[in-house]
């Protein structure tokens, strides 16, 4: 039996604890030293991309705690459409702090319509641009831009310029995966969400308030 | 300049808009296929981890859309505390259809106390326990429970064999660092979060809304 099984299963000796506690001691001075050098306060670009799951689920849980400050939120989603999803319908709690736009006309195999992908996809940005021009959003979610990015919906240096160029204090979250280099490199904070297991592969079917 | 930059900047030519179009007819067969052959409806046991950003945030954004179909939330944080988070406040506008649990006493590098951790993350279990055993939570979140397996302060065993003994119609996601691998082996989905930049690099500090 290891030494830290014993601990749990029969109480900590006070070696053990007093061991502990200097290591412990050590690390908090490392810690505090670290905070206490990170000082800029400034507006994230954020990139959740890969081919992992929660990189949607990863932005609105971003909107959720920037609500709960108390801050208004922006919503636009590039492939999403009309059909109804649970965080929609959740965020809608907060009343007019969420603004939310789905744009897309839904996935491009659905439409089969490259005219129509290209269309809905300006219109989205041209909702992007409103939204960044309000002051009173603190948080913009970009669902799905990097899918519209990487089929040429959209022109990348356009997009790259105006996300580089956002107001100072606003927060950017761009989902989607398959990001565009040019996007990563002005971003703050890229997140690669990595598939370890996925229950589709078990026959697994999309289920409400875990896939949508 | 190549042929996509063409048609987003001067428009899509019939053989092109042709070609996406016979491309994206195939696909939907497959995706039809795909989803057809996907018939099981169970609760998913669910791991996030890894280094990288976003992991309890994404749990969170799961817990939303959970909210948005209706259903009942619990959350049981193993290292978080008394101190308010952004995402506990929002979800306090869902009153209680949300079962909070803040049962940590902080960083183990803050307590610099074995014991007090160990007792914490004791109580913190008992908590799970009751929620696992209500029938009205349809998804339950274990933030950072990970981490208190790391340390030992629970027997790794006794979680794994209460997570994959759950009832059927319950989800559950586990998150944090260093997941054991006897618990992904029982998982249905486990993302890692991989870090490819992150802002305190360039000495920005942690912000409301974003870190916390």
């Amino acid at each position: 039996m290891s030494e830290s099984e014993t601990e749990t299963a029969a109480g900590i000796g006070d070696a053990a604890a007093e061991r502990h506690k200097a290591k412990m001691a050590k690390r908090k001075a490392v810690q505090d030293a670290e905070v206490a050098s990170k000082t800029i306060e400034k507006g994230l670009l954020l990139v959740h991309t890969g081919p992992g799951k929660g990189k949607s689920t990863a932005a609105f849980g971003l909107a959720l705690r920037m609500l709960g400050h108390g801050h208004r939120v922006g919503v636009v989603q590039f492939v999403k459409g009309a059909w109804e999803t649970g965080e929609r319908r959740a965020l809608g709690a907060f009343g007019d702090r969420v603004a939310w736009y789905s744009m897309g006309e839904g996935f491009t195999w659905e439409t089969q319509d490259l005219r129509r992908d290209v269309a809905a996809a300006e219109r989205a940005w041209e909702q992007v641009e409103a939204l960044m021009a309000d002051p009173t959003i603190a948080l913009l979610v970009l669902d799905e831009l990097n899918i519209a990015l990487r089929y040429d919906y959209l022109a990348l240096d356009r997009v790259v310029a105006a996300l580089a160029g956002r107001r100072p204090d606003l927060h950017v979250v761009v989902t989607g995966r398959n990001a565009k280099p040019a996007l990563t490199d002005v971003a703050d904070l890229v997140t690669e969400f990595t598939l370890v297991r996925h229950p589709f592969a078990a026959g697994v079917k999309a289920q409400a308030g875990i896939e949508f």
